[in-house]
């Protein structure tokens, strides 16, 4: 028996906190669409921004919004034209959906696709019993992956995305904020190599996270400048690479200063305003680099996560900090909220 | 006969346009240098802020100082331990002389060696009948570059760098800012392959030079903002490539706008000042990356300078504006600030 | 009136020169097929292949065999969810059909699918009035392009993989086989910045098609081994990249002593036999590479031909050197077999 | 006081195995020179040439030979110009010597110098109480690094380039031959991100020291070929990735069979006859590629052993199985040739 509806978090009016559990009818299960019964779903940035009702969220969604893009689940039932799935098979998603035909299609970039649709953008969440969810979002989870480890692909994916286009073997990398994509990234660039980890954060609760998941140091902004603080934990020389998770105007301009000679900094983060850089004297004469990324290589990284995901050689679990039922939402977000925990997850029973 | 001393151009005294011919003797030729007979020698924009004597020069520089770094020119003599060099050799200088064995060496970056020396701080110049050069520096002319292609080696090289760098294969590419550097950026990539090449700078004098040597469009800013410009000339998908000779805040940040998604933008000109970014949109976002460059990767650049400087294909001598005796050095600097002319060089006969 | 019948050539038996134009029926057009009108085909040697009835075709197709994948053409009618063309569009098609969903197209190499269906087997040829195409193969023609190299994007394409894999700009490049695909690489590799470009090839004519699109130097393997004559060619040096498109054993073992230390060898050619190398020498000790190649990437390749046919830069004509109408058939493959010929295509008006 | 002879083990005429420890005169310590105290030696698979005098041995060398290269020791004199090293330093040597200005030393590929320049071709060898050795090879032993690590560094350093070429990070890896380069390049795989790793070798000591250094599995060719065993273990995909250490041309051909659609396969064994490739059907119509590798990148390489070998991740204590003294060389030759061994070192006190 097919469900027909399902309790849905949803963030029911433009106000700071208004999340409430909606019984909502599912909708139509179109011929490219499968119903999926979720197993586990995490609760990402973009959630905290829509439920703090800040100006981006303000700007880019409006309410009622069905919450939650990272998840697993189950297939229900599938539509006409879904030959790849069966019922039963466990799934997570690539919540970017590529036109396949425009320029930067055509190029291999898909993640940056000029007509990209977006799960959260479709109205259908995933913190929820089922969801329902396009085909071509969908990925068959090996075997060897854990529920919890299936969970969290996609926003692992990013952090992993970062790392592969690095290149840390043997190298030095200095993360920039300890939340779920900064820990990723540490624990991602531990098991493909990295020489010298350093990751850096306020909240001593997340730099024992750092520790925890392979970083060789852990340094607090409060103990002063960053490049001061590298430089001494790397002989002077400073990193290789740097990837900002943090989007904080003074850590980017800061860490910039941390690279060698011929450095990248990575940026992830988004600043919520402009960063000013002394550009001739860090960046033309010492020849660094500023990349910007988002997203993750359509398939590409999404082959990698689920290679290194199914090896025992990364080490994720002690940022899966927390786990909660849906009925517990309140509890959750507060917990997400708080700077005292990692990845939260929703279990479903 | 050796000559012992030779009519120099000297920065005299520390206040503005204090520039004299002086008969000075020639410094000792030590075991690893070489005498040179100085055939051409070009003005550059390091040369102008001497000259200008502004707050960059005043930090950098202690009068007097002999001028020039940019020349080719006869081996006359040679200290004992240069074995690859004969009397009579055309040569020309790599200028930067790496350590060989610091960090930054080993990785093969000897053009950011962190001992690095620069020729134009060893106190000798080049316009100057006669000037002294460590071996390291020099390298023999290929039979088939004239002498003022061979004088340009050098500023030629790092607009090559970068377009080396960029691979602009069948790919458009901005380039902002059409003095020399700028304008030998067209002209390589022209000749390496480029696709539609989109040159700016606010004087018709130098557009016009950028079309001569290869630009299939060349913009102003006073016409309107860079990005609108680059839409219109590229049916709204942008550049794939940008790079800034000009060092100037608002045309950097403009440019940055004229990407397309994944583009790059490299970075030669000196911001005098901070430059903000709106990281978020134009960076993240876009994934976009922005790259400082300084100088030529040793040797690889310099080699492929030989080769592109012998090929008939490449088309650099509209740039080459003019040519004046030593003795006419104030009309000739008075010529490269005016805003009328491309490369500016001395002619010794 | 859409039409229900068309001339088409045919392989009718297996037997060597079984071909007849055949008044046959169009297929069905599908949901995602469209009706072309065709305007120009060129004959590749696949077809020369069939036509021969050599081993390799007898192994690969059942007679009759429509013939003919290398066209353009108008659409004319479209299937139900054909929603990327309009009637009337100049289109030209990309042979090799991916599946989307295999390891190998996950990893971003869509022209060596797993599952890779190829036009030339789908039964429907472009020796034709009318074919009849899957949506997924084609590709609209920029405005900027002509019928006669819309009609060979196919080829031309291939050849320019080589080149775009290769990077050579500036950098020395052997071309062996001066058949179409041999000549189009020296053309793109012309246009895109290489530096001495030397091709090889027994007969006389395909030599002077070799010069005349861009070519320095031609040599003839009856002239003496090609390791020799590159090296009097090159200073010495060897050449960094060479091609095969022969698939000639003693050619192939030849080319790669031409290589310097570091060099690389691309193989297009197919050979029919096993070819023995001295590893130790010729690829452990100077590190030498061979790469094959097969197909372009899809579809990056394709955009950067778009982009090169579109240009005057590129110099192509002198290698399309015959057209014939279709009834001229049996005058149009003799031709092309004749070794007096560079691409043989045919014209529908 | 400086020694003036030493005790050194060389190949005193050309016939098999007729090594002898000879009390000789050092060389004069020249200007670039140092005087070092030998403290570990490792037998390569060149000294083990040497000794069975075979026809490569016989037509590169004439007797009496100094045997041994790879070494670490400590600095007791040192030459006029030596300026980089103090008395009392652990250094160890990258053997090959570049002269710096040919034109693949200016592509930055010194590793195939044209004037390469190899340590054990000097005539003074380290299987001895002192060597002297030219202070271009030597390179100060980072304190992390334990003696009998500083001894592999060289031919650490071969099979780690073929990692670093690689890039294998999540990616599957077939080694071929479990010498110890071949162990050497199981650790740093492992060490370095690798996915499924896959050792071959006849010997079942060798198969177990590459499980005990990190493969996933090993197997025996004698138990099938290889295709059809890596096939096998890899659900039918094939490894991104291949390694030949053995030079034995049946295992070659058998490995490149074993490669994925765009897989390469680098080759460091050095085959004593031709090798017979199907390349239409393995190299061309699957886009795979063999790469011959040379030696270690200058500098880059070395850099990387040495971060490498500090760091507790690499495993490879396993490999080197032994430890002799000096005067027990035969033992330590009959070891090292009785496939019952790793690497095979000799420990000075």
């Amino acid at each position: 028996m097919t469900p027909r509806d399902a309790d849905t978090l949803v963030m029911a009016r433009p106000e700071r906190g208004a999340i409430a559990l909606d019984r909502r009818a599912l909708p139509a299960i179109g011929p490219d669409d499968a119903l999926i019964r979720v197993r586990r779903a995490g609760i990402c940035g973009t959630d905290l921004h829509i439920v703090s009702w800040n100006a981006w969220a303000a700007g880019s969604y409006v309410p009622p919004v069905a919450l939650g893009h990272e998840f697993c689940g189950e297939v229900v039932e599938r539509g006409r034209d879904v030959t790849r799935l069966e019922p039963g098979d466990l799934v997570c998603a690539e919540t970017h959906i590529a036109c396949g035909t425009c320029s930067q299609c055509r190029r291999n970039r898909r993640h940056t696709c000029l007509d990209l649709r977006v799960f959260s953008k479709l109205g259908r969440g995933c913190f929820a019993e089922y969801t329902v969810v396009p085909q071509q979002a969908l990925r068959r989870v090996p075997p060897a992956i854990s529920l919890d480890r299936a969970a969290v692909m996609e926003p692992f994916g990013i952090a992993l995305r970062a790392v592969m286009e690095a290149d840390l073997r043997v190298e030095s990398f200095f993360v920039v904020g300890c939340g779920p994509t900064g820990l990723f990234a540490v624990a991602a660039a531990r098991a493909l190599g990295a020489g010298r980890i350093i990751a850096a954060d306020p909240l001593p609760f997340r730099r024992d996270l750092a520790l925890a998941v392979g970083a060789d140091a852990a340094i607090d902004p409060q103990a002063g400048a960053y490049d001061r603080q590298v430089a001494a934990l790397t002989q002077g020389e400073g990193v290789a690479v740097a990837l900002d998770t943090s989007g904080h105007p003074p850590a980017i301009r800061d860490a910039l200063a941390c690279l060698s000679p011929g450095g990248t900094m990575f940026l992830i983060g988004l600043p919520s305003k402009d960063v000013a850089f002394d550009l001739a004297r860090q960046v033309v004469l010492r020849e660094t680099s500023l990349r910007g990324l988002y997203g993750r290589r359509i398939d590409e990284t999404w082959m990698a996560a689920e290679k290194l995901l199914a090896s025992p050689s990364l080490r994720i679990e002690p940022i899966l900090t927390h786990h909660f039922p849906l009925a517990a939402f309140d509890e959750a977000f507060a917990t997400a909220q708080s700077g005292q925990a990692g990845k939260v997850l929703f279990r479903f029973d």
